[in-house]
C-alpha cells in the first residue's frame, strides 16, 4: 500500500542530549547510534520510500555534502533514484520556515491537493507495516482538509514530550479531532494526561499543501508571501540552471522563527482544523531522546550502554546502570537515570569555553 | 644526615591493579600516576640520593633502556652523576634473585660491612625527613647483625598487606625484634592484627651484604655460590670491557625463584634475627597499590578520578566514588569501592583472549 504522498525530512538539529557522540557538525541524524548498519537519515529515507511520491530533505549549508554522501538516490549519484530533492536552509529559522519552503516547492511542483508529510531524521520506527497504516490514516486526514499528526501511545508517563488530548469520537478508524496541544508537562501531569489517553506528539504533520499554504496565510500572511517567492525561485532557477538556488540568506532571515506547533498546529486544533491518528502500540516509535533510549534500542539486555571505535577496549567494574560514551576528543560516562540530563553538562563546557567540543 | 648505605631499587613487576594505566610494557614504577612530574622510579631514585652511598637499580631486559632514560644521573648521561648502576635481570626470578644480584655486586665492591637496602620502585613516602630517621634506626639494626624491615603503623585493617609482629620490648628507639611475618590476612585477622600493633610489611630490608650472604649460604647455599659467581663475572666484564654484563640467562634461570620474605625474613624471624623499625605515621608511605589510592594521594578532595590524556575532555554525570581511566587503546571505569579488584578484569581480559591489552 503507497499512501502517495510527498515526505519532507527536515534535517537539523544538534541533539545535545547524545553528546559527545551527536555535535554540531555531526548531529544525530547523520550517525548511527543503534548500530544498526545506516545512519538515522538513511533509515527514515529507506522507510519513507515506501509511502512517498516523492522526498524532500531541507538541511543546513554545513550538513549539505555529508546528506547528499548518505543519500546518493536524491541526488542521482547512486545506482537507483528516487525523486526529490535536497534543500538547503541559509541559517536555521526553526520548523515552519524549514517544512513551509518544502511544502511551498511541492505545492508549485503538485498543486495544492499533493499531500504534504513532514518525519523527523532522526526517529525510529520497529514495526514498518503499522507505520505505513498509520500514515495511511493521516492522509484519510488530509484529504479532509485537516492538517493531521501521528499520536503515540504512551509506554510511560514521560516528560520528554508534548501531549495531544484526542477527542472522543472517531473520524475514521484511529483518526481522532484534536481538542488541543498541551506542551512537556511535569511527571505529575504527565500521569494524568497518560491516564487520560492523551498521545504523544511526534512532531509528525501530513495536510494538503493547499490547505497548508491556506492555513499559513490566515496566520502569517507575510510568511505565505516570502515562501512562494522562495520556492518560485528555486524552481526557476532549476528550470534555468538546472540547478535549484539556495534561499537569499537576506530574505531567509526575514522568515518569522517559529515552530509549526505554534505557527499551525496550535491554531488550527483551536479552530478544530487538527486530527490525529491514534497510531498502534506495535509500531514502535523512538526519538531515541537521549542514552536511556539508546541502550533500550540496541540489542542485547546489558545494563550498561558502551559507545566506543571498535579500536578501543571498554571495561567496567562494579558499575552498573551506567553508559559509557567515548569518541576521540570527549568522554562521557553517566548513571543512565540522568540520561535526560546530560544538556547540564554540555551548558558545563560552553561555560567552560569548551565550544569546540560541541 | 645521611645513613650511608647502598641502595637497591627493584623495578620490575606489572601492577595489575592500575590497568589500563600500567602495562606489561610501561609498569606503575615509570608511570607518573599522581602527576607529581616525575616517575615513580624517579622519585624514589631521588629521595633515596638524600640517604644513600650508591644506588643500585635491578630491571628486566624490556625495560632497561626506558629506566636509563629516566636515571641519566646513574648511566653519566646527565649533567650531574650519582654513584650506582643499572642491573639487567635476563627474566623474573623474584625478589631473592634481583636483590641478591645486587647486594652481591655491591658487596664484592664495598666488602661485608656495607649495609645494603632495598626499596620498591613504586611506592611513595610523604615526609622524607621522617623516612630518613627510620632509614637511620634501620641501620642501627643493621650493624647489630639483624635483618632490619621497615614496620608500617597501619591506617586501617587493610587486606593487602602481610603484617609484622613486634616484640614487646625496644632495642633502640622505634627499633623492635620481630616476632614473626604473616600473611595478607582477611578483613577480620587485619582488624585483629591492627588491634594487636603489628605493622604493615613495606617490603624495606637493610641489612648488612656480609649478613645477607652468611645467611643466604645458610639457607640456600647453592644460592649464595651462583650469586657470588654472577657478582664477580660482572665486575670482571666491567673492569675488561669496561661495561658490566648482563648475568647469562641460562645461568640465572639455575637461581631459585622465590621471594626475599621467603628465603631470608620469615627463617631469619623465628631465629631470632629479624628486627623492624616503628615508622612514624607522618613518614606518609603508600604502595600507591590501586585507583582507590591513587585518588587519595592526588591533589583535590574529587570523589572521582579521572586519567586521561591532556587532550581528551572527560565528564560524568550522576556518579561518585568513580574512577575513569583512559588510555588510547583501553577504557577503564570502575566504583572505587572494587578498586582491589581490577585483577577480575585484567583475568577477564587474559581469557578472552586480549593479552596484547595487557
Amino acid at each position: 500500500m503507497n499512501p502517495q504522498l510527498h515526505a519532507i525530512i527536515p534535517a537539523g538539529g544538534a541533539g545535545t542530549r547524545l553528546w559527545p557522540l551527536s555535535r554540531r557538525s555531526e548531529p544525530k541524524f547523520l550517525l548511527d547510534p543503534l548500530g544498526r548498519g545506516e545512519t538515522m537519515l538513511q533509515e527514515t529515507f529507506r522507510r519513507l520510500k515506501d509511502v512517498s511520491l516523492t522526498i524532500t530533505v531541507v538541511t543546513g549549508a554545513d550538513h549539505y555534502e555529508e546528506v547528499c554522501r548518505q543519500l546518493p538516490e536524491l541526488t542521482g549519484d547512486g545506482d537507483t533514484v528516487f525523486p526529490g530533492e535536497i534543500l538547503v536552509e541559509p541559517s536555521p529559522r526553526d520548523s515552519m520556515a524549514a517544512i513551509g519552503l518544502a511544502a511551498y516547492v511541492i505545492r508549485e511542483r503538485y498543486g495544492d491537493r499533493a499531500i504534504v508529510a513532514s518525519f523527523a531524521a532522526d526517529h525510529v520506527i520497529d514495526d514498518e507495516r503499522a507505520f505505513e497504516e498509520a500514515v495511511t490514516q493521516a492522509c484519510v486526514g488530509a484529504r479532509s482538509g485537516l492538517l493531521t499528526t501521528l499520536g503515540i501511545v504512551p509506554t510511560e508517563p514521560s516528560t520528554a514530550f508534548g501531549y495531544i488530548e484526542p477527542a472522543a469520537t472517531e473520524l475514521a478508524p484511529n483518526l481522532y479531532p484534536v481538542e488541543r496541544f498541551v506542551e512537556k508537562p511535569d511527571r505529575q501531569k504527565a500521569a494524568e494526561y497518560v491516564e487520560d489517553g492523551f498521545l504523544w506528539n511526534a512532531g509528525i504533520f501530513v495536510v494538503e499543501a493547499g490547505t497548508l499554504a491556506g492555513e499559513l496565510a490566515r496566520q502569517l500572511p507575510a510568511m505565505d508571501t516570502q515562501l512562494t517567492a522562495l520556492a518560485r525561485r528555486y524552481l526557476n532557477a532549476l528550470i534555468e540552471d538546472g540547478v535549484g538556488s539556495a534561499p537569499d540568506p537576506k530574505q531567509w532571515d526575514r522568515l518569522t522563527k517559529i515552530a509549526i506547533d505554534y505557527a499551525l498546529a496550535e491554531p488550527l486544533a483551536a479552530a478544530g482544523k487538527v486530527a490525529v491518528v491514534r497510531t498502534s502500540p506495535q509500531m514502535g516509535w523512538s526519538d531515541v531522546g537521549d542514552f536511556e533510549a539508546v541502550r533500550r534500542l540496541r540489542a542485547g539486555a546489558d545494563s550498561n550502554l558502551i559507545l566506543a571505535s571498535p579500536g578501543k577496549e571498554v571495561r567496567l567494574l562494579g558499575l552498573e546502570n551506567v553508559a559509557v560514551v567515548d569518541t576521540a576528543d570527549a568522554l562521557l560516562v553517566l548513571d543512565l537515570s540522568r540520561a535526560q540530563d546530560v544538556k547540564e553538562v554540555v551548558d558545563q563546557l560552553v561555560s567552560d569555553g569548551k565550544q569546540n567540543l560541541l
